[in-house]
């Protein structure tokens, strides 16, 4: 053992002043005080809000870290298999108030405190201190390292697996720079740099004992020159960076398990380059090593859209090489034969963004591990298994061979080889199917040139390939993918519908909610956070009047919350009239501005009401008779652009004009607003989701592989309006399809709309092109009238590609009969709002782990 | 009093929970488990010495901050007088050495732990845990925030004002990159960059919560047009960035007084720039702010030489701006008239790298606070006193008016005020003095470009202008300055000879010599590092032949303690023969390579004497003879040349052959020897100093304006040969002239010989002359034969500057003396080892800061 290397001396100290968490409020204060005068080396007459938040900080990680090195130390003794879930993004938000939900704390001496109620006891410390809870948390940056749907679902199953005691790590980068902040300036978006280490972070372990080279550039030799490149090469780089772990502690659940995402920085390499120093001049040598660190600078901000930058490659390389680095170094300390691996570790590829990692374990095995090709390809492939997230073309990766060959030669090498084999066993299987050998290559050879498919790649690389939602799970099969089915039966592609974690989303975001529900249940340690199945037993009380008045002023409370929000980001001035708060329909669409998204449908359609507005009332209607036929609504945008995609920023700048309009109408009194909330993010989305009557999944049918906004709506008690694509399908079938406002074509007709949109290209529904024609007209944007013609002509003259004059219809249709059932059913709504939370449970990121360890990873918690 | 803005029961909690210092072993490991398990997040497992680096660092800076924090709310309680000591460069080496020999431990329990011996107890500490301190010390890059004399002279002076009292700040520059590692390779100089905070650094305090804007570039604006450049104008900034606060805790000796060390780091801003949104990417707004750290990148490797680059320019302004930014916030608190500013601030400018920060004040004090032009200047020169570090022309500090104006364009106008102001007062005054007026303008008009000449502009922006030893205070006055004399008068002219802290040259680099001191001097506890005056009682001993035994002994221990440190880096294998190294003159010369250091004039006595060993060889004599003639000798280099200074590289590459030839060559022996050690630095100067028997100062009579390491030297025990130079001159006044051996001509026949040089350009003696003539032979460069022409030709064709012909033979014979006297009298070598310690007392930075603080600054030490 281990143990016995270390003195007997040195270990009684060592045990003897081991660090004990603590547990009390008296002990947390002790912490935080100390953190105050040494770390931060402040006292209380310069401890303002910020220090407070970063010495709680502090103390709560020192409690999460003790608990980490227990779980950490438990996992290395008892090796059980491990996930590892590499994933380019990972959408945290903010971390205090997540880890005062989710750690463990235990008194003996006082059992009660031990009753799950870690963040009243820090509330209660904190104040005696002087110092507010919520001021505390709200000087924590969002760690805004991702884009959208793709790094939440990483940040939520990083919670799921940490509470379920799974052995699993998350790796990522560690961006300088987060996804941009977004400014409205004029209506139009602005993009920040999103600088969000400017004040430091306490919830990292910066770990400068983790340096891992990665190497770039080079060339290939082959030690004899006869043998092939399936032979065990060398690899000699050009550029050579260190990759830097950072590790965040995760906290599970009421558990003191605390699992580890590791992120990488790159830094420059200290040792000196021999074969350098010839042409290298001080100056120069300095500025290569400079920009070593650009590689981990910036996340890119594009979503659902593949760029082929370079720096985005070795990105993607730096990433996998280190973290495979690192998973392999963990490996080999149990001395296990290498036909084990497979057994021991599964990674999980987020999107094709970390393939590479498939061709640097081929790499590793055959150059330094000198293992035979075939060997070697048997464990990569059963080590590791992909996620699609798309079927849209423009999301899908692609790298030109020559980019790819000169970053990383050796690589490309054995891709080549790769395929070689790959497309051997294809042509054995279908030896007549000349054109399916072109088809499924993971060289597409017909683009001007050569890239490298990278979707392809991971399949061929890994035992499964799964879809995020049924729908999407069966497009794939169907779609882009379908001759892989051919060659490998369907049994390799499975689905596993997304999910969201309920600490965050629901007793984080929502603690009025999570308060009621827990004093209904009759569950104060809350553990249908654990079990969402419990959630079922609120179906009962859909005919209890008094519950159901709770239920909708736990809403009001947190529409309250959302206008406040709305008020301070708009100057102080309140947009939203708070008179009528409970009877003015909350209508939401946050998420990314995406064409296939169709915000454009959403605005429309307010377009249109408001058009409709203005007309009865011109036709001499009274403002009660408008409001009877279109009632009280604010509509609520939020979200970003691309910073390079033009249509979905003309898309922003229209909903903020309409805004303008609407907003200061004064003919149709306040029955109408239109908000656009400026730099959507997690802890905007936690104040904004809470306060939903309704959310708007609308996205043209079969684009959206799963959405996870659905969801959160959902368990919040806000009613969905969409389209059926992704997980609205399942979201359907749990809640029942009369608790869901469904509407629009269905995804298997959508390839004929499109063909039938060439020889119709004007063939409008008129209340489509009545909106289009006032958008035309100029009406909003006086001063550029021509602003949005690029829009309308998308539509009149481009082939419509979203089918937004197909769907307008039923949209508005569906509209007035969600208008009608809230402004004049409310009790039948509220029964709606209370089974969606009632049924969501499956929709817990807890059920997708479980679903993932069962069917791909084959691990077991470890308790 | 702010206690009362706190409530009673939080200022109730923070008392009881006050943080306190730990003053017993046992207490010093908890706090180091603690910060290994928690901070790390290691345990004991994986606790390695890097480990335990960081957490002893850690737990000593946490004592630390907590007098610091003592230390500055005193400060702020007395509002006493301070003092800013505004350098570029901090050469501060390690710092856990230092804090373990200066931090002040009290235990009232154990009065007796608290004698002063806080390092024996931490080593016992770390002992008990299993660490070696030797090996846990070992693991600290050195802060090589400077290139040489300077930026150590800044270091030994922040350590005499903490020990004193002295309420001063020291304000510079974090760079990432310090001064480059030198690696020799085939003899040449590489430069490879430090990145020395690639392991972190525990010993910095992140002050996230202090960030500066500082400004670049823009125009100014006057609101009325009608006014002049004198009343108060707008400088419209264009380029913006944050300097962020890292303090690095000073603590004096022998008391609980920590001062601080400021250094800014610059960031970019996370505000954001409306007037620039319109013609800004996402892509490029980013660049742009990454652009923004590269300002504290780099320190300059220059030594005694100006090079006007904008970025250098702009690092100056930075620093400048964001230190008077600071230390008017601070003054500003106390709400006291401006008037008293001169009363309350001291501001040292460590030669004219900070004149600047006199422009500054003056902008801040018209421009924002709206004084009067002529008040403000008043305020301004009361409150500077500047220190010259140079005679030299090349390193004298000037900015092309172009690049100035279009950076900082309000501070150009400023100084053209300034100028304006001072000359009519010079015109006022010698009214005839036509010529006298060009002469002495800020701003020099014969230049192809005009240039602002700094030294100028901080000498008129001053109160108090000194030189670093006598004769350069003299020099200064009568040769770059005298026309300034004739303006101001002699007494703004002073002296203040430089000094070095005995703690880190003596108590630190030599352990066991301070031993037997405190031993001799019955002082266990040390006071003669405060007070070394003590010292002279050593001269009672210099006939005791015990105790020049034990005092030879010392010095053989540290001559092993080098050896050891050279047979490492030469890769395991000795250099020097250890078998008779009490009897080998340990010879070293280790400061920056420059001609005007003479490194060249060194190498030449080496090839002279190991020729003339040789031709006695040749000639028939034994070695016996030989040895008798040039006994046994070891001639040690170290020092870095500027990347870009070509003559000094030339001169390392030389010392590198020689050694190559000589040390090789069996014919002689090991009776000669000849070490270049690679990149010279605080942490080796440490292990090289206390082990030489002699050292070398030979600069140009007239060219050192101090040197410091002189000091050092003498400090240990070792004698010196030298020019009549810099503080050479002090140190044969303090420690007798039969204790040093002084050669060359005087600094007042400098001129005269450099004159003659013109005219007999070949009239080298025959000694030097041989030398060349086998240098020219390429005997040490036989594949390139030509490579040392350029050195030849400087002495014999272009002039010999440096008076290396001068001197030459004068040095050979200072030299035999030197042969002669340490191996035939070594008593009478050992006797003046001691007196040369017995009589350094007036070198320790501690009479240097009681004289800035009496003559210039005007401060008290506050207890």
């Amino acid at each position: 053992s281990i143990d016995t290397m270390i003195p007997l001396k040195s270990r009684a100290l060592w045990n003897k002043h081991q660090v004990k968490k603590f547990n009390k409020a008296e002990d947390f204060q002790d912490r935080f005080i100390d953190h105050v005068e040494t770390t931060l080396a402040r006292s209380l007459y310069n401890c303002d809000d910020m220090a407070a938040y970063e010495a709680a900080s502090m103390s709560i990680r020192d409690n999460l870290v003790i608990d980490w090195n227990k779980t950490q130390q438990k996992f290395t003794t008892r090796d059980p298999k491990r996930v590892y879930y590499l994933s380019l993004e990972f959408l945290m938000g903010r971390a205090l108030d997540n880890a005062l939900i989710n750690m463990k704390i235990e008194d003996p001496e006082d059992p009660a405190a031990s009753k799950g109620k870690p963040r009243e006891m820090i509330k209660g410390a904190l104040d005696d201190l002087g110092f507010k809870l919520e001021d505390v948390l709200d000087q924590e940056p969002d760690a805004g390292l991702g884009n959208g749907g793709l790094g939440r679902l990483a940040a939520c199953f990083v919670d799921s697996m940490a509470t379920e005691g799974i052995p699993a790590w998350g790796y990522g980068l560690r961006y300088e720079y987060g996804i941009f902040a977004q400014k409205i300036i004029d209506g139009y978006q602005v993009e920040t740099p999103d600088y969000w280490l400017n004040s430091g972070n306490p919830w990292e372990i910066e770990r400068n004992e983790v340096q891992i080279p990665v190497t770039f550039y080079g060339y290939v030799d082959r030690p004899e020159g006869g043998k092939t490149t399936l032979s065990a090469s060398q690899w000699i780089g050009g550029e050579r960076v260190l990759a830097v772990a950072y590790d965040f502690p995760v906290p599970g659940f009421k558990t003191s398990n605390v699992n580890n995402l590791r992120l990488w920085q790159a830094r420059p390499t200290t040792e000196f380059d021999f074969a350098k120093f010839n042409n290298g001049d001080y100056k120069n040598s300095v500025a290569q090593q400079q920009r070593a660190e650009s590689i981990t600078a910036v996340l890119y901000p594009n979503d659902n859209f593949a760029q082929g930058k370079e720096l985005r490659l070795k990105q993607q390389y730096f990433w996998c090489a280190a973290s495979l680095h690192d998973i392999l170094r963990r490996f080999k300390k149990s001395k296990r034969p290498w036909t084990e691996f497979p057994d021991q570790v599964a990674i999980q590829l987020n999107d094709t963004h970390p393939t590479l990692a498939i061709v640097e374990l081929q790499r590793v095995l055959v150059d330094l591990e000198k293992l035979d090709w075939h060997e070697a390809w048997d464990i990569v492939t059963k080590t590791f298994a992909y996620t699609n997230h798309t079927v849209m073309q423009e999301a899908l990766e692609k790298w030109p061979v020559g980019l790819f060959g000169h970053l990383l030669p050796r690589h490309l090498e054995i891709i080549y080889d790769i395929n070689w084999f790959f497309l051997q066993d294809v042509a054995k299987k279908f030896p007549k199917d000349v054109d399916l050998l072109s088809r499924i290559s993971i060289i597409e050879e017909n683009s001007p040139e050569r890239q490298i498919r990278m979707a392809f790649l991971a399949i061929v690389g890994s035992h499964k390939v799964n879809g995020v939602a049924e729908l999407h799970s069966e497009l794939i099969k169907t779609t882009i993918f379908k001759d892989f089915v051919k060659f490998y039966g369907p049994s390799k592609f499975v689905n596993v519908t997304n999910g969201i974690t309920p600490r965050r989303w629901l007793k984080q975001a929502n603690p009025s909610l999570a308060k009621l529900i827990s004093e209904t249940l009759n569950d104060p340690t809350e553990e249908y956070l654990l079990d969402m199945a419990k959630l079922t037993q609120l179906g009962k009380y859909v005919e209890d009047k008094e519950f159901l008045k709770k239920w909708n002023q736990v809403k009001l409370n947190n529409k309250i919350r959302l206008v406040d929000l709305i008020k301070k980001e708009n100057d102080g001035v309140d947009i939203i009239n708070r008179e009528y708060l409970d009877d003015t329909l909350f209508d939401m669409q946050v998420k990314r501005i995406h064409e296939y998204k169709r915000q454009q449908l959403n605005v429309f359609g307010i377009i249109y009401r408001y058009l409709a507005m203005k007309n009865m009332l011109k036709n001499g209607a009274s403002i009660e008779e408008v409001a009877k036929k279109y009632p009280r609504k604010v509509s609520i945008f939020g979200g970003k652009s691309a910073p390079g995609y033009y249509m979905a920023k003309l898309i922003i700048k229209l909903i903020n004009c309409v805004a303008d309009i609407v907003n200061n109408d004064e003919s149709i009194e306040h029955l109408l607003k239109v908000v656009f909330v400026a730099d959507y993010n997690v802890s905007k989305a936690e104040i904004i989701i809470p306060a939903s009557d309704l959310s708007e999944h609308i996205s043209t049918a079969g684009t959206e592989a799963s959405g996870t906004s659905n969801m959160k709506f959902v368990m919040n008690g806000g009613l969905i309006i969409g389209t059926v694509d992704g997980a609205n399908v399942e979201i359907t079938r749990e809640i029942g399809e009369d608790n869901v406002f469904l509407f629009g074509n269905l995804s298997e007709n959508v390839e004929e709309l499109r063909y039938n949109h060439q020889y119709h290209p004007q063939d409008l529904p008129s209340s489509l092109d009545s909106v289009l024609s006032y958008i035309e007209s100029g009406q909003f944007s006086p001063e550029n009238p021509n602003e949005f013609k690029p829009l309308v002509d998308s539509i009149k003259y481009h082939g419509d590609y979203y089918l937004v004059s197909d769907d307008f219809e039923s949209y508005l249709a569906t509209h007035e009969l969600v208008d009608q059932e809230f402004h004049n059913q409310r009790s039948e709504w509220l029964k709606k709002s209370v089974l969606s939370v009632a049924n969501v449970g499956f929709f817990s990121s807890d059920r997708c782990i479980e679903e993932y360890s069962d069917t791909i990873w084959n691990v077991e918690p470890v308790t």
